[in-house]
């Protein structure tokens, strides 16, 4: 009995590991060569892994493709609740938040091209698509709710929440966008700061 | 003598249809299928022209793809400068610019697939990245001398430039990222006129 537990437990490690090794060769393929032109035989290869690991763990490269947006996005949202919570304040908050820009775009890995082609295939395929709408939706939400806490704590005037969460959503796509394809030409961290210390200004009227 | 330069202005009419023949049938394919799934035969297949008739006009696919790009920005860029000769003033100016949005939209016909595409690209190709880089370095400066005249001209406070047209620039292309996700999902002309409204407030001081 313990014997068959430990085996077991072995064999979920082992394919855990299989798991990561499947998601870490699709990044950099994807990355690098494109997620059209990348085929689930060269995945398998790359990570060494039979397709029949493959289809265990993913039931389409699609499939694959949406588990690696969400795992980036998760972290992303964790970094995010991580700044609110040890924040003195909202303002405070979003300042720390510019921080976030360099650490996505130096501990990306690559993974920031992906970014794009997820923008790309959701014009092109409805599960995408309605995956990144839910996103998106979801981001101006979270930013709608930290608004609405400034101006209760008294750091904020009273302001149209969506108008507001829709600003600093977009201003902060753009930014990764060019931060993206112009990383050395430009103190990316200095301008959002900035930017957004502009917009702090602005919401506390 | 007279003939001859009919026919050759027959022929460089022909000549010219060719090649929007050819652009037309690009964008299309390349919004559908994707750059890089989309090969020279079928443009040429699609757009009913030869190979020979492809390559007297494009040095490759690529380069196709950048006169693309270059023809869609240099559209928007007029636009844009007939709003500013027509508006009273640069708030007016930038106010009547988020109409564009709109009709990049409507009249894109596919091209704003592309325009993802293009920064997909832009990540793994060295001679696009470098028209990429050209062009945001461009929108950003065109935007910073817009708010200089709107500074000297009374409108607005001193601010910084790079700041201002950053914010600007990142604000329009997340803007236009999300419309272009979900345009049914929200009035994205009211978001962008009431975003700026806020900017132009702070910026008015």
């Amino acid at each position: 009995m313990k014997e068959n537990t430990a085996k077991s437990k072995k064999s979920q490690e082992r394919s855990k590991e299989t798991k990561s090794r499947i998601l870490g060769a699709a990044v950099l393929l994807f990355s690098q060569k494109g997620y059209d032109t990348t085929s689930v035989s060269e995945i398998c290869t790359f990570a060494g892994v039979s397709k029949g690991a493959f289809f265990y763990h993913f039931s389409t490269k699609r499939a694959l493709f949406l588990e690696l947006l969400d795992n980036w996005l998760l972290d992303l949202e964790k970094s995010m609740e991580d700044i609110v919570k040890t924040s003195p304040n909202v303002p405070d908050a979003l300042l720390n938040m510019t921080g976030i820009i360099k650490n996505v775009t130096n501990s990306s890995g690559g993974k920031l091209p992906l970014f794009l082609q997820f923008w790309s295939e959701a014009t092109r395929d409805k599960e995408v698509w309605k995956a990144t709408v839910s996103y998106y939706k979801k981001y101006r939400k979270y930013f709608a709710k930290i608004i609405e806490r400034g101006i209760k704590e008294g750091s904020f005037k009273k302001v149209d929440l969506n108008v507001v969460s829709n600003m600093i959503v977009s201003f902060a796509i753009g930014l990764l966008l060019q931060e993206l394809i112009s990383s050395d030409e430009e103190d990316w961290e200095k301008l959002s700061r900035e930017g957004l210390d502009m917009i702090l200004q602005m919401l506390r009227g």
